[in-house]
C-alpha cells in the first residue's frame, strides 16, 4: 500500500479499507473549510399529530431503520447509560446488519456492542473516547471496519459539515415532554448538560427522544427543541444514576500529584494570566482538580474575578462560580451532582453544544477564548505530541475527547504528567499514537521539572523569570529513563483498527491491531 | 397576463414581474415540503482573531456588501429602531444599489426606506407587517418590485428552506460581547426576546451584531451565539427606548370591546378548553388583553392551571405566569417592560425563535400546541377569510405577523371585531386582501353575536348548548349593512405592489396599487 507522511512525521496509508482516502494532518490551523453546512430534509407535522410512540421497535419500523444506517448516541449517561444497549438490542432483534454506531464516548457498560459486531449487526464505530471491552475489541481487530476516533469539537464539525451523516439520532433524555422538548437536569437519570447531543439533534435525518421521565408540555429548560424531534418513546429506565454522576469529585491526595498541580498553578501565574477575566479549563481527574485548587488560591490572593471556566464541569468549578471567582461556567458535560444542580438553577451556568464548546469550523468556539487549559497525557514525545488514545501496551484506552480542541484554542496549554506511568517513562522520542499535535502544547509539567515548547520562547522567558524549575523535554526524558530505563517499542500488526482524526478531519495517526 | 385561481377563489397572475412564478394557495395544510434545509457556508476563525470592527462602513467593505444583496433585520426595537436606518445610510453613502431589505416588520420610524427606494439603493422589501410611510409608499407603487408579505412563521420557513436567502443579517443587539454572543434583556435598548432574529442568525451567509451595550465575555443569557456571528460593531445608540417598549399595556375601557372580550372568554369556556393544561395566545391590543382578563377570571374560578401562553408577551401574561395561572410563557417578542424583566429573570419564561413559534415546516411549532387564540381583523368575509393587510381604502396598513400561523395551529381560532370599523361594515362577501384562510378560522365574535364557521359543527353544538348568541356570518353581515349600508368596492390599479404569501410559501393573494 502506498504511504504518506503527515505534518508531524507519521507514516499513514494513502487509503484505508473501510475508511477511504486519507487526508493527512497538515498543521493545527492549516485546513480552511470549503463546504456548505449539512442540510437535513425539511419536514412538517400537522397540528394534531402526536409524537409519542409505544416502543423503540415501533420507531424502527416507522422511520424505517434499515441496514447500513448510522445511528447516533450521546454519552452523558456515561457508564450508567442504558439507551445504547436498548436500541441496539432492538436492531439485533429486527435482524438489521452493518450499522454504524456514532456514540460520542464508549464506556465499559457498552460491552454488548462487541457481540453486535460479531453478529454483524454493527460494523462501524465513530467515537471520541473509549474504554473497557469495546476498546479492547477494537484493538484486537474485532471490528470489520476501522473505528473513527474524533475530538469532541471534531465530531461536531463532522456532523455540521456533513462528514458524519446521521440517519437516526437516539437521544437519551433525562426529561422530555410529549412533543420532544428535552433537557438533562430533571428526572432519575439527570446528567446535567446535553452538550454532545446538540449537534446530533440539529443535523440528523431523524431524531428520537428516549426518556423515562415524561413531563407536561412545555418542558423547560429546553436543551433540544421539539422542532427537531420526530418521535418520543417512554421507557422504564434510561440509565443507572450510580454510573451517571458521581456524588462529588475529589482532589487528589497523592503528594506527587499535588506538587505537579502546584507547579502548574505557578506556570499559569508566571504566564501573566491570573488577572481579571481569566478563563480556565481543567479535567475532572484528581490531579487536574488539584491544579484548580492552587489556581483558586492565587485568584483569591490576587482578588481576581475570572470570566469563565469551561469544559466538563465539576462541583469544584460550581463552588468557584458560587464564590464569585468565575462569572460564568460554560458546560458541555457535567460530572457530578453539584454540576447538575447548578446547571438547573444558576443562570450563570450555561449549557452549550459541542459545536459551541470546541468545533474548529464555526465563527469561534469557546475553547478559542481560553487563557489556560490543563490536560493529561499517557505519552508525550520530544516534539510535544501527546498520546491519549493508547496505553503502553498499544491497546486503546481513551481518546482525545476535548483534549486536542482545548489545546488548540487556549493561549497556554499545559500538560501535566508524572514522569513515570506504571513504571514506564512517559516521555519518548515518538508517541505510539499521536492525538494532539505538539504545536498546540506549550508546557509540560512533571514532578521533576517543567519543559516549555521551544516554539514558545515568550513563555520560556516568563517562566524563567518566575524561577520555575525549567528543563528541556529531552532532559526530562533522560531523567525518566535513568529511573526506569528505555521502554521497549510496542509491537503492532499492520491492520489499521482505528483512524485518529484531528479536529479538522485530517488524519493525525492510525491505531494498529495488537496481539495475535 | 394569464390568470389562475387559488383555493379560496382569488384570481392571481401566473407570474408577477419582480416576484416570479406564482404558486397558488391550495389549502392551509396542503403543501408538503420537499427540500433540504438551507446550508450556509462553513467558516472558521482562528483562536486569536477579533470580531470587533470600528464601524458599519468597515463591515460593509470587509464582507463586502455588493449591489443586489439581501440585508436582513429584526423588528424587536419596533418604532424605536435605529439600526435599519443606520445601516441603509451606509449603503447609500457607499453607492450601493438594488438591495433587498428583509425586515421582519416595518414601522413609521423606517420612513427613510422610501427615499432609499427612490434613489435606487433599495429595490425590494420582504416583511411580515408594515405601517406608516413605507406601507403608504408600497401601496402607491413606489417600489420597483412587489413587496413580499409573509407570516412570522412563514418568514422563518422561507429562511430555513432557502427561499429567503440572506446575504447579511444585521442584528440590533441590546447587549453583546466582543465575540458575538447577543441577548435582548440588558442594555438601554432592552427589548426582551430576540425571537425573530434567530432564524436570520442561523442561516445568513454573514451575521453582524450592532450593539450599544458591550458586555464582558461571555455574555449570558445567549439568544444568538458567537458561533454564528462574524462581526460586532459598537455604536452610540441602537434605538430609542420610548419607541421600543411601552411602560405597560392596558386593557380596553371601551364597553363594546369589553362585551366582545367577555363573549370571547365564554366561547373558550363553552368549547371545553378551560381545564388544566389550557394554552392560549392573544394579542397586545386593548381588546385582546380584555379577553385575557375574562379568561383569567374563568381560570381562577375553576382553579385551572394553564400550560403556556404564547406569542407576543405583555405584562398581563407575566402577571398570569407569576400568579401560577400558566406554568410557562413562550415568548417570541415582548411588548412591555414587564415582559423584558420577566424574560431576564424567570426560568419559566422561555425565549424562542420564530421557527419554534410558528414555522409550518419543522417537527412542530408551538402554535400547534395552542388550545385557543384570539385574533383581530380589518375585514372578514362570509367564507371566514380574514384581511389584516389592507384598510378600507385599499392601502397597506398591517400584515399577518403571526395571525395566519396561530390560526392554523390552534384548536379554536377566534376572531374578534366590532361589526363596524370606521363606520364601515367589517363583514363582506369577499375581503379585499385575503391574509388568513377561512378554513383556519373557527369563530367570529362581534358585539351583536357570534358566528361559527360551518366547518366546525362540533363547536357550533357546544356554543349553542352554552347559550351563546349564535348567528350566521351572513346574518351578522346583514346587521352591519343595516347599520352602515353596503360598503363600496375599493378601486385599485392593475399593478401588483405586494404578494401575500401564506405561511407555506404559496400565494394567498396580491395587493394592487391604489390611487393615480
Amino acid at each position: 500500500m502506498n504511504q504518506l507522511t503527515n505534518a508531524i512525521g507519521r507514516n499513514l496509508p494513502e487509503s484505508i479499507e473501510g475508511y477511504g482516502k486519507v487526508r493527512p494532518f497538515t498543521g493545527a490551523f492549516a485546513t480552511v473549510p470549503d463546504m456548505q453546512r449539512q442540510a437535513p430534509k425539511v419536514k412538517r407535522i400537522l397540528p394534531n399529530e402526536q409524537k409519542l410512540v409505544e416502543d423503540i421497535e415501533t420507531v424502527f419500523k416507522r422511520i424505517p431503520v434499515t441496514d447500513g444506517m448510522t445511528l447516533s448516541f450521546h454519552h452523558h449517561l456515561r457508564n450508567g447509560d442504558g439507551v445504547v444497549n436498548m436500541v441496539l438490542a432492538v436492531a439485533a432483534k429486527l435482524g438489521l446488519k452493518n450499522l454504524t454506531v456514532a456514540l460520542s464516548s464508549v464506556f465499559p457498560v457498552h460491552a454488548p456492542i462487541v457481540e453486535h459486531v460479531k453478529s454483524g449487526v454493527v460494523a462501524g464505530l465513530d467515537t471520541n473516547y473509549m474504554s473497557g471491552p469495546v476498546a479492547q475489541a477494537v484493538s484486537h481487530g474485532v471490528f470489520p471496519r476501522p473505528v473513527v476516533l474524533r475530538t469532541h469539537g471534531g465530531r461536531a464539525r463532522a456532523i455540521e459539515c456533513g462528514q458524519l451523516k446521521i440517519d437516526v439520532a437516539f437521544i437519551a433524555a433525562p426529561a422530555a415532554d410529549d412533543y420532544g422538548n428535552i433537557n438533562g437536569v430533571e428526572g432519575p437519570a439527570a446528567c446535567g448538560s446535553l452538550g454532545y447531543a446538540i449537534p446530533d439533534a440539529q443535523y440528523a435525518n431523524h431524531v428520537v427522544a428516549i426518556t423515562d421521565h415524561l413531563m407536561p408540555y412545555p418542558l423547560s429548560p429546553i436543551s433540544i427543541p421539539q422542532t427537531r424531534v420526530d418521535y418520543v418513546v417512554k421507557v422504564d429506565c434510561i440509565g443507572d444514576p450510580k454510573g451517571i454522576v458521581s456524588g462529588t469529585t475529589k482532589i487528589t491526595r497523592d503528594p506527587v500529584g499535588l506538587k505537579i498541580a502546584e507547579t502548574t498553578a505557578k506556570v499559569i501565574k508566571a504566564a501573566g494570566l491570573i488577572k481579571d477575566g481569566f478563563s480556565f479549563q481543567t479535567g475532572a481527574g484528581g490531579a487536574s482538580l488539584a491544579a484548580a485548587y492552587y489556581v483558586r488560591q492565587m485568584m483569591e490572593e490576587s482578588g481576581v474575578t475570572g470570566s469563565f471556566a469551561l469544559g466538563g464541569i465539576t462541583g469544584y468549578m460550581v463552588e468557584m462560580l458560587e464564590s464569585g471567582l468565575f462569572r460564568k461556567l460554560i458546560d458541555v458535560q457535567g460530572f457530578d451532582l453539584d454540576a447538575v444542580r447548578s446547571l438547573a438553577a444558576n443562570p450563570n451556568h450555561l449549557e452549550v453544544g459541542a459545536d459551541f464548546y470546541a468545533s474548529p469550523f464555526n465563527l469561534g468556539a469557546a475553547v478559542n477564548k481560553l487563557d489556560a487549559v490543563v490536560l493529561g497525557a499517557t505519552e508525550i514525545d520530544t516534539g510535544f505530541n501527546i498520546n491519549v488514545v493508547t496505553g503502553s501496551d498499544g491497546v486503546v484506552m481513551g481518546g482525545s475527547g476535548g483534549h486536542s480542541d482545548a489545546a488548540a484554542g487556549a493561549k497556554v496549554t499545559i500538560v501535566v504528567a508524572n514522569l513515570l506511568r506504571g513504571r514506564l517513562p512517559i516521555i519518548m522520542d515518538k508517541v505510539l499514537t499521536a492525538t494532539t499535535p505538539g504545536e498546540t502544547v506549550d508546557v509540560l509539567v512533571t514532578e521533576r521539572g517543567v519543559a516549555v515548547n521551544p516554539r514558545r520562547t515568550d513563555l520560556y522567558e516568563k517562566l524563567k523569570a518566575a524561577g520555575l524549575p525549567l528543563k528541556t523535554v529531552e532532559e526530562l526524558k533522560a531523567l525518566a529513563e535513568k529511573m526506569a530505563g528505555v521502554p521497549e517499542n510496542v509491537i503492532t500488526q499492520d491492520k489499521v483498527v482505528a483512524v485518529v482524526e484531528y479536529r479538522d478531519g485530517t488524519v493525525i495517526d492510525v491505531v494498529r491491531q495488537v496481539g495475535k
